[in-house]
């Protein structure tokens, strides 16, 4: 590690201008959430390996700024060398650089690996003192990353209509009527969901996101990928050329982002600078700034391909495909619900395989005691397992092989392609770090006195999953069960939540966090995220509650519609069974209770069909109607 | 109203520039919420008399923006010459004008009469069609405005220590400390609370607000008061003077700011300015640096004081006596709960008036009928009254006479100082216009059959009060029930909230929505504000709900603290009974039953002491605890 921060020093040094400082970013050139390996820059020269951080690396210091998510992981993982920066505690990079660096200062980046707003953010906060963002003519990281795992070549595959939903020609009509409302003349696609959910391909070059490493530019007559030629083999490669897509080397997108902004790259060019020429008498000046805009999303295009367009003749504004995508179709809504249910019954599965452990764990307490323990009332009941002799030596269950049997449950189902993202499997302590991966020679065992908490998903063809539970082997203590208890009841109130149109996850929030608050506990992350359909788990880089449902918005039937704005609620489509033993029912009101028996009702009802015998036997006895 | 848009209308024409519009704001020389009679232009030439609104004035059109508070009362008070726009559905001003009126247009305002943060947006605004926003010389409604009332010269009286709780001199240091933190050598105070705080004065220039019509400035070294010479007693005048405060005209102010500006203002510039000199060789730059902004709110400093200042030299941020005037010291707090009980004590004692005018209307239905509707489980019992005849001729019971009554009450109180703000008396459809103000030609009789609601407070020397609360005379019908528990649940939801320190009023508002939003039912104003210590009843601006209480913030006595940010709860300060015929007592869960026998039987504890025997009688059976 100290070799590494050495050699960066070195190039820093000998950079020109020399540097004073040098941010490593943990995006890649998409400015994607989860990046290859190749693309883990941040994570190489820190050693953290958290999906979120920016690393700072001046002549003497280094430091890491990281989330709430990630406190407790970075405090483990970082070095002597490196000081953990907690953002909402510490200063902000930008404040900490303008405050701590001398004035003119420069500070290098990557100009491929860091966003317009955040690079335009920065250079603001430089300016106080004088400093300047240096755009690095190549990355430094890369120049001394010995063994960098090289660049994939993983095939594109062709995403088909019965699971998109809506065929690329459609999706390029909107995108063009979008723009011309905008009087934008062409638009830079850089994220990676984007790109795949505009051309309906899918790849593999991210773990855990089917993506593949492309741009795309599309005007009002033309369409471009920016893909790695070897990935398309060529019929996929037909298939993409039948919807009106050229293809070209990933590298080109450069030049080609130079020649949208001189309006060369076009097929149509010569006629429209033609008609510009006719018009450089002044005398058509409104015909000349019709349609003559560049679509540049400032949150996920990189400085790089910002930097060579005309900052006058740009609009800076959210992608269009980011709500497009959001809004799913009624294919992919159907597609998202029976993912669910098949993702449902593989939990449950897994649940059933639980419980079958613990009981094989509870050989040495008396009938009694394992009645109280594990009674009807919650998961893990005594079962026949209970008989046999479990021998430690030989089956050790880590949080490591649990993960391991919950993927092998999913990995049955039909269309499984894969995780959606590092399940988090943990226990005890290890639950508090909200993004912990284990890992196979340090992760804790299941514990019978602890909590174990999963949150995971998978990759479907038609639908991408995401759910956490949260368990007890043993008997919970009346804190767990008043915490637990306290979530479920947020859980609840928004998942029931009726709201105008226009409301904002925001506004939401608050009613996930208020049993907690009356505590006067909280958590440090955002409540909900958007899920991609058969993409990206996270569409909008937030991060879940530890009772995780998939929710849709649907209209709401209410009685009344003031402001005639249209209200909204929720209808929830993961179903697996909450622990009844970790609820404290004293604390749920009526409504909520009536809310989890309904619930449970219809997990029975939707799962049964999935569900071999000794798993119903197990499903009905976890969903029997409580009441307080 | 035609000849004043038409006199307006020729002095745009004969301006220089010539004007293309003009924007008459609502607000005075100060940004008041309420404005006294001589500052109501915006009502002036249009007619319309809510507190909130912007009028423009075009060659051919005149349009009035307000938000939804006043939809309804606009519609009703605008000629046929005047178009309402809809805050929040129609195009708002600077967008409206910047689309509709001609590529450089000229727009002028009286720059006194607008905020540097409006002004600022809406230059903003003009810029993308090269409009430009002209500051005029004079009021041109003034001009127009034959019987304008003269300023007012009403006394200032000094606020006395034992009500005020922090001597001028400490709130001058306090002010002064903030000043050295933020590097400003002055402030310009504008705001006509924040001048009354400060200097511990008050006066009666504004219709339910006790400030004085003046402005402050404050320097590390020197503070002045500027105001009409003629309201300040020489005794009055010495009690100022002793805090070291400098009394110089109104008019002075604007002179000053310039002086200001040029660092001639302070007593000691003499001194300070010969530094300056010593300095001019640049060596000593970090020093000519150091305190040498200047602090101006541009949420309420007018434009026009705002131009005469250097922008370079100018910290433009929100005033540190906003949240040092909010935060209320422990003698304010002792002083507002004593208020509100004294203004509780009146509101019951109005209620007990009304139930008995309720009971002699009654006096034709027979015995089973009336104890139907005024049973023991609400307000407007069977009393004894109920067997005398009443004459409709001589006793009509209106909107009007009613708000006199309980004005009538609230005045025996001691320190009653006048009402807090026009009162709200709303019979039937009349309560959906949310800031009704019933005048006595037009205002309609109370009716058994509609629900009444008012929203009033008072000013006393050692608070102001402000509550909402909403009956029925005789048998409300189960919408209307369902309706009025829905507002109640989401008035005890917010109030029973604990949140973390660094929670803003946004983040809670959903609380009180939410059991209106299940039915699809909302309101359209905020949910919270502010309220003065014998100051404004409205500290920012929004308006309450209309089940209203008082609550004072105060820290949680939570088992954990996350993220030891301290939790905070509300205490209820307001004591009247809410009506039980109104509420479904089966919509309401254990604990808001709970909550609200627990206030109710506060209400009893706390009152009773101002209670005479009928009262209280009254007041035992209206707060009788109730069960679901």
């Amino acid at each position: 590690m100290a070799e590494i921060l050495s050699a960066l020093r070195s190039l820093m040094a000998s950079h020109s201008p020399p540097l004073h400082a040098l941010i490593v970013p943990s995006e890649d050139y998409h400015q994607s959430e989860y990046v290859s390996d190749r693309d883990k820059r941040r994570e190489f020269v820190s050693g953290f390996t958290g999906s979120a951080g920016l690393a700072l690396i001046t002549k003497d210091e280094a430091r890491l700024w990281t989330d709430g998510r990630y406190f407790l992981q970075a405090m483990q993982q970082l070095s002597d060398q490196w000081q953990l920066m907690r953002i909402g505690e510490d200063p902000s990079v930008d404040s900490w650089i303008s405050d701590n660096l001398p004035r003119e200062a420069a500070i290098g980046v990557d100009p491929w690996c860091v966003s317009v707003d955040t690079a335009q953010r920065w250079e603001r906060a430089f300016a106080k003192n004088q400093q300047k963002l240096i755009q690095t003519s190549s990355n430094l990281v890369d120049e001394v990353w010995k063994n960098q795992p090289p660049a994939e070549t993983n095939p594109v595959i062709v995403h088909p209509l019965e699971f998109a939903g809506r065929s690329v020609a459609e999706k390029l009509k909107d995108l063009r009527e979008k723009l011309a409302i905008e009087r934008a003349r062409g638009i830079i696609i850089t994220a990676l969901d984007e790109v795949a959910w505009l051309y309906n391909i899918r790849g593999s070059d991210v773990s855990y996101c089917p993506v593949v490493h492309a741009f795309a530019i599309v005007t009002l007559n033309s369409a471009f990928l920016y893909v790695d030629k070897r990935k398309v083999s060529s019929k996929v490669s037909s298939s993409i050329q039948e919807n009106g897509i050229e293809v070209r080397e990933y590298g080109a997108v450069s030049s080609d982002v130079a020649l949208l902004a001189s309006n060369q790259l076009d097929k149509d060019t010569g006629l429209s600078s033609g008609r510009n020429d006719v018009c450089e008498t002044g005398t058509c000046e409104a015909e000349e700034n019709n349609n003559d805009l560049i679509w540049v999303d400032p949150a996920s295009c990189c400085y790089a391909l910002f930097s060579k367009l005309d900052a006058k003749k740009m609009l800076l504004q959210q992608s269009p495909l980011a709500l497009a995508k959001a809004l799913k179709n009624p294919v992919e809504l159907d597609g998202l619900r029976n993912a669910h249910i098949r993702d449902g019954a593989a939990v449950v599965q897994y649940l059933v395989w639980l419980d079958k452990q613990a009981c094989n764990d509870a050989i040495s307490l008396s009938n009694a005691q394992m009645q109280e323990i594990y009674g009807a009332s919650g998961y893990f009941l005594e079962g026949k397992g209970a008989s046999k002799k479990r021998s430690r030596e030989t089956m050790k269950l880590t949080e490591v092989t649990a993960s391991d049997k919950l993927e092998g449950f999913r990995a049955t189902k039909e269309h499984f392609r894969g995780l959606s993202f590092p399940t988090i499997s943990s226990v005890g302590p290890n639950a508090a770090v909200i993004h912990y991966s284990p890992q196979p020679e340090t992760c804790a065992e299941l514990d019978p006195d602890s909590i174990y908490l999963f949150d995971s998903g998978a990759q479907y063809l038609d639908g991408t999953t995401d759910i956490t539970r949260t368990v007890h082997f043993g008997k919970p203590s009346e804190h767990e069960k008043a915490c637990f208890t306290s979530v479920l009841k947020g859980h609840i109130a928004l998942g029931n939540a009726r709201f105008p149109n226009g409301t904002n996850g925001h506004a939401l929030d608050i009613l996930a966090r208020i049993p907690l608050w009356r505590y006067g506990l909280d958590y440090r992350h955002g409540t909900g995220h958007g899920i991609g359909s058969y993409l990206n788990v996270h569409e909008d880089g937030n991060f879940g509650i530890r009772l995780e449902n998939v929710l849709v918005i649907k209209e709401a039937d209410t009685e009344f519609n003031f402001g005639d704005k249209g209200y909204l609620s929720f209808e929830h489509i993961t179903w697996a069974p909450y622990q009844i033993k970790l609820i404290d029912l004293s604390l749920l009101t009526p409504e909520e209770i009536e809310w989890l028996n309904t619930y449970h009702s219809k997990c029975r009802e939707i799962l049964a069909p999935s569900m071999d015998k000794n798993e119903l036997d197990w499903l009905k006895k976890a969903t029997e109607p409580v009441s307080a």
